[in-house]
């Protein structure tokens, strides 16, 4: 069990699962009913009347590939689900979520779907911790066996997320994308979620970088760090920090005060949506030592100014250029 | 008349207008009598009954300060209307929208508006291109005068859009953020809209970049280009092209060749959610000829691979490195 994990509740899913490995992962998902299984899925099947979560061993074995399935395969749609509230869905993002027979997901995202979603679907499969490989595989596995399955996740499929391993694993059980139909419904990405709290901090050219060196080399990310920090892009940063990563969250304050002035405005929200959500704005300076605060974490994001970003009124603001053209 | 404002119909808003100017276009908005002004603002009365759109001259004067307003402020809401249909809008822009008093936008999106939120509006206010210095104006003299005005755009309120220049707008007058209760309502970015359709070619670091060198000098654009190609970025491309701004798009192309391989995959979506929206994957070295196309234009989003971006069962795929720590 992993702090990592806590990444999926606040920004777009990634994968932070560093001790996790995917074949056990897969391997407990087929025997569900142990509960003291932690990253096994359960399997919750909404017509069995009184709501109650009715654990049972999946029918499909994961690992399998296109060829053990008989049926006609069904439809995956990866849909995201923007901030994580129910009221930050698109429209189409619920529609879909209400044509969908199996729901599958984290369970936090699970647990938040709007009732009307979780009572109109067949089954919904959701892992509590680690494994979105092993997640991802059983949503592909319930599509080739014919269901039409919708595979959930936070902020937007394109962003550190799911649509990728989506396709990968499609790919790599003799599958195509077309068989399954597969499609993704974008959602609101947590840069946007959480520069809407702080203002307009995000209003000229922008990158987003994560921190996790689990799936991307740390001098790789140091490299990127340098040449947006450089180039005066606003820089939204995904997974800042967690208790085994400490230094790349250290490392990455060092490089932005070598580029940036000390008090260059950074903007923080912490749990964005959640009970525990705090927005802050601070000093680039003041940055490094708020790691060892409750306000950084797997679920902040963090919004660094550009040369240009000033605060007035407890809002960010990135000037778009429009005063050097308009008189206002 | 600047064919660079059909910008606002497809990616997230950004001002082209390089021949517009500010002042005149808010004289013009005093008068929208006159049918024959272009960048004019227009106010249509849903009150009014059978649907027509009622031109009225409007009461407040454009280039007004706080101290010309008697009345309690009431509320200004940034809100994201995401890929500019109405089911790629998400609930809470939905509810912003049915609960303000007066809309103000871009023509072309007040129309693409649904029903039930035009008909529950006191007032929409629209200006058909140019403008929208002078109305993200109109929409903060309303809120100023004492109505609840939500100001609308495409995409996302933080990505080159309305955001910034509300604030910027609402401090050139002397008044606050907090005195009109100022909040944004995130969207879906049309990158991510974009993306999409694509399947899953921006699922690593990503940066955006506008082409247009309106707001910003070309030789900034370039750096910056020049940085992300270097740095293995996917990159988002906004405002690629305009008659004006060939050359930046040519440019653009010879940057992202001297670093990206000929063969890398770029995706290109033309009017996203539009009759006549064209997706298309491409090779990077093809991208300058189609300059010249009507598949580049102002209404065009360009999504260009990175270094492992593949093309498989014609969907782009950007690996986010799980194929490096799991066997699947």
């Amino acid at each position: 069990m992993s702090t990592d994990d806590t990444t999926e509740t606040s920004t777009d899913t990634e994968t932070s699962c560093g001790a996790s490995d995917a074949s056990s992962a897969a391997d407990s998902a087929t025997s569900t009913d142990e509960s003291t299984s932690t990253c096994g899925g359960s399997t919750s099947s909404s017509s069995s009347g009184c709501g109650g979560s009715k654990k049972e061993t999946t029918d499909e074995k994961v690992g399998s590939t296109v060829d053990d399935f008989e049926a006609d395969p069904g439809r995956l749609v990866a849909v995201g689900l923007g901030p994580g509230q129910p009221d930050g869905m698109t429209q189409r993002a619920r529609e879909t979520l209400l044509a969908a027979e199996h729901i599958v997901g984290y369970t936090t995202y699970v647990e938040l779907l709007p009732e009307e979603v979780t009572e109109s679907a067949e089954e919904l499969y959701d892992t509590p911790m680690c494994g979105e490989v092993s997640r991802t595989e059983e949503a592909i596995d319930r599509a080739l066996a014919g269901n039409d399955v919708a595979i959930i996740g936070s902020g937007d499929p394109n962003v550190y997320a799911l649509a990728g391993l989506a396709l990968e694993i499609l790919e790599s059980k003799g599958a195509t994308a077309t068989m399954v139909d597969f499609d993704v419904v974008p959602g609101v990405p947590a840069a946007q979620s959480c520069g809407a709290r702080l203002g307009a901090p995000l209003v000229n050219d922008t990158v987003s970088i994560s921190l996790s060196d689990h799936l991307t080399p740390m001098p790789t990310i140091e490299s990127r760090l340098h040449a947006a920090a450089k180039e005066g892009f606003t820089i939204a940063i995904y997974n800042p920090w967690s208790r085994k990563r400490r230094e790349n969250f250290r490392k990455c304050c060092e490089i932005l005060m070598e580029h940036r002035a000390p008090d260059t405005p950074v903007g923080i929200v912490h749990g964005a949506g959640r009970d525990d959500e705090q927005v802050d704005i601070v000093e680039l300076q003041e940055l490094d030592a708020l790691g060892e605060t409750d306000l950084v974490d797997m679920t902040t994001t963090i919004l660094v100014g550009n040369e240009e970003t000033y605060v007035w009124d407890d809002r960010m603001v990135t000037p778009r250029g429009y005063e050097s053209k308009y008189d206002y």
